[in-house]
């Protein structure tokens, strides 16, 4: 099954475009959970368990295990293990490299890890995108125009009257052979948002800057969404399992998902009348 | 010490400007080691025991160890481990997120695993670069212009008439206020190497795509070095450490690091007249 097919499945069984960011940092963590054996996949696994029937995608950020090392990798392996089959994993890894290093990244990723998609920088161009496009069931997730402040630094650059991004997600269009691509586009710059939608109309988009970010979700579901209102992948991480440090930690990080969940739902349905109802 | 202090005095006391990459591959190292505890691990271990007095640094690239999960990762923590101190270590990682993320990338790297340097993606600019250049005594070498062919889908875009690669090279010098970071420029592309040592006069700058790439050394070394003949990083990664898949195999990587080594010197001395005796 395509990934694209795999997305659009759990995001009308679950009636969502939330994806939750498992950003799991020892240090923010309930302290109760330290003397788990393994706290990050304790915290995972509880997080995951408390909001699966919520979300349309998972997005470990893989820095934040390779900064506890090989014990860091085996949490992160275990929690892919333990997310729900017909639930996608993305891992933001923004990799990018030549040919021989971007395969052992994605034998990396899709071997090892089991995910079913990741994150890709564009800076070096189609050769070191295209080993994760040989997977095709896989799906690269290519940096289109991302979310922080020095975005601007490169992003926007006018190349013949065109900024950057648009250049990107124009190649990206051109890079999809297989139908395995998608873009990140941040919340934080709804504008070119809506730019980048309107070049991309097909093309699965990873939106991270709602949460923590503070990116404005009206316009994010209605310029990041595809003509039936889907396709945007809309994530959250720390608002959401952090909500709390306290033991019920897992049921404050569903509180915040399944209020997310309907925000987003909400938006899709001033927008399209036809989507949004919210179940729970 | 900083970076490049420690980069010279070990350029100069082995009279080199070779850099090893480790790209150590499973299926590409004797076969004779898979019957070791941890082959990845006893193969880097021999290559460096021989290779050590002839290198001005190592290159371990992290997806070869990433593809075989925490098993790599602990292989690539004991080869940092087992690398000389007065070495560095240079993580090509090509990593590139926002704050957060990239101070875990940065404990990651700098802490969990000890190197010297890594290198980066200017993608998302200087927000994604700047929590590694609060390691004053680390380096943070930023892809410039890479070595593979589709460098040419981004990073030859003119703006205001100026290809890219120049204005990344012009950036990373309003970046480099702490004096610790460096440039990336690959050996296939001298022409534009040479603009950019121009630009960026006094910078390390690690230049792969002399060995199996087979990037053109006399330009390599004749653009690439300072004022000086010194500040390149010449990177040879397959082309050595797989010179022979036999018993021999790590005497056959000294014999072509020492070959390639006395190369550079060679051309430096031409260069220069006072540089590149060919001690043993």
């Amino acid at each position: 099954m395509k990934f694209v097919e795999k997305l659009i499945d759990i995001s009308r069984k679950n009636n969502s475009l939330l994806c939750v960011g498992l950003d799991t940092d020892l240090e923010k963590i309930p302290k109760l959970l330290l003397k788990d054996h393994d706290p990050i996949f304790s915290f995972n696994q509880k997080i995951i368990d408390s909001t699966r029937d919520l979300v349309c995608a998972y997005k470990p950020n893989i820095a934040f295990y390779e900064a506890y090392g090989s014990k860091g990798w085996e949490a992160l392996k275990k929690t892919c293990e333990t997310i729900p089959k017909e639930i996608p994993i993305i891992i933001d890894a923004k990799r990018g490299d030549i040919g021989n290093t971007a395969r052992m990244y994605a034998k990396a990723i899709f071997e090892n890890l089991g995910a079913d998609a990741l994150t890709v920088n564009p800076y070096m161009g189609e050769d070191a995108i295209s080993p994760f496009l040989d997977y095709e069931n896989k799906c690269a997730l290519i940096l289109c125009l991302t979310s922080n402040k020095s975005a601007q630094d490169l992003q926007f650059f006018l190349i013949d009257g065109k900024p950057l991004y648009e250049i990107v997600a124009e190649k990206v269009l051109n890079w999809n052979k297989k139908g395995n691509c998608g873009l990140v586009v941040g919340a934080t710059y709804p504008e070119q948002l809506k730019k980048v939608r309107e070049i991309a109309k097909s093309l699965p988009i990873l939106i991270p800057g709602v949460g923590a970010q503070s990116g404005e979700l009206e316009s994010t579901v209605k310029f990041g969404t595809d003509e039936k209102g889907e396709l945007a992948i809309i994530n959250s991480s720390r608002a959401i399992i952090y909500a709390s440090q306290e033991e019920n930690f897992a049921e404050a990080a569903r509180e915040e998902a399944l209020k997310l969940r309907d925000r987003i739902n909400l938006c899709r349905s001033r927008e399209a009348g036809s989507f949004g109802q919210t179940t729970e």
